[in-house]
């Protein structure tokens, strides 16, 4: 497999930098190619802007998604984003590597996905979830967190990891239609022992060695819903986060 | 009351900065103090980074909710972080209002969550929730999507608003100690027509006009989890993400 790791840390010399460099190997090993597109190394602009497109189908007024669209069409997007898009199309498996600030990304990862995830690649014109133009490919979380798991118990303080991550793992990674896998989460990393973070190291390398085979977290397909947009009669919501009405 | 709108949008003409305007005079004519953050224009920087302090706990390796601690007990924030800590700390609601992105905020905004709501103020010492450092103050989201609201329903396509965006609502401002009054939106903005705009433009004005009166949407208090940190016998789940472990 093509792998694209995309990390977000401030520290070189954080345990994440660690979980990185011990993945990126684990996989080499297993002989996959890895790319790994360091947020914070390459200095990355998370601001969308009217600087990201070198032709505009609509210049009196930014409307961001569909200058997307215009710019897949013509090439015209910024020479970083472009160089982003070729990675991504590139890749087998996505890794996004973080830890985990206020329940989702740091602003410069969500500034990647931003930028990156584009109208008329990831998605558009109706391609989402399973017809999203990721389909075929793989896409993990592998993420750091303050918090303890107890905290991420589906009755706990925090509610689940997969209702917290929602927005990522199904609104983004799901809907660009990348096969989500189970995220890999190092529990309160700042404040455990060293023997505790080599164990998560361990485990991290374990995980890399199979990562081909792991299997994806449950998603519903296009098809389960009907024109109104809801799941259709007769079918059962399957994920963390759909429900149905009482 | 004392408001604070943190904006992001990139464009000035945008519906976005329509929405904020009105809502802006309809507070004011309601005898509100208005601030307004607008993020693109203060050409704010998301990216959190050892630039944050002017001294160090831990200057060997950057452990940035531990240094945002340490700088609000040592006055060591960079000034674009204390002037917004210094709105935030004078606010009496606080609204976040954007277009979502990613089923999330802008980069921008992210970055103004990482950056702002610090360990020390928002948090810290046990202090979250019903006991944040927040408490008294309430929140709300103002957003403009591209989705249809049918889509957002629990059984919809990408599941409840409230689900999707639990890490901000849930995780960031009511774990602050805001108490969060329910979303604004304005439905596929770009793709409704004249008239469905300016009727946005008059619901937000009447909400704005009344949102000192707005119940806030439901939480659970730190008193209904156990040691374990996990719902008590007896205590119901009744938030959007809480559930029972079947």
């Amino acid at each position: 497999m093509n792998v694209l790791t995309v990390f977000a840390h401030p520290e070189p010399r954080s345990f994440g930098r660690a979980l990185l460099d011990a993945g990126s190997s684990a996989l080499r090993s297993a002989g996959h190619e890895v790319t790994v597109s360091d947020l914070y190394a390459m200095n990355f602009n998370p601001v969308a802007g009217p600087g990201d497109f070198s032709a505009r189908r609509f210049p009196q007024a930014l409307q961001y998604d569909r200058e997307q669209k215009f710019a897949h069409q013509h090439n015209a997007f910024a020479p970083d984003i472009q160089a982003e898009i070729d990675k991504l199309l590139g890749c087998d498996l996505l890794i996004l590597q973080f830890p985990l600030w206020w329940f989702s990304v740091p602003a410069i990862m969500k500034g990647w996905i931003d930028r990156v995830l584009v109208n008329g690649v990831a998605y558009g014109t109706g391609r989402r979830f399973d017809t999203g133009g990721m389909r075929g490919k793989r896409a993990m979380i592998a993420t750091t967190t303050g918090c303890y798991p107890e905290m991420m118990a589906p009755d706990g303080l925090l509610a689940a990891f997969d209702i917290n991550l929602w927005h990522l793992q199904h609104g983004t990674l799901a809907y660009s239609g990348f096969d989500v896998l189970p995220a890999f989460k190092a529990w309160s990393i700042q404040y455990t022992d060293e023997a505790s973070r080599a164990g998560y190291i361990e485990a991290y390398v374990e995980r890399m060695r199979g990562v081909e085979n792991d299997e994806p977290i449950p998603s519903h397909t296009l098809q389960d819903f009907g024109a109104d947009w809801r799941l259709k009669d007769g079918i059962a919501p399957r994920t963390a986060g759909h429900r149905r009405i009482a």
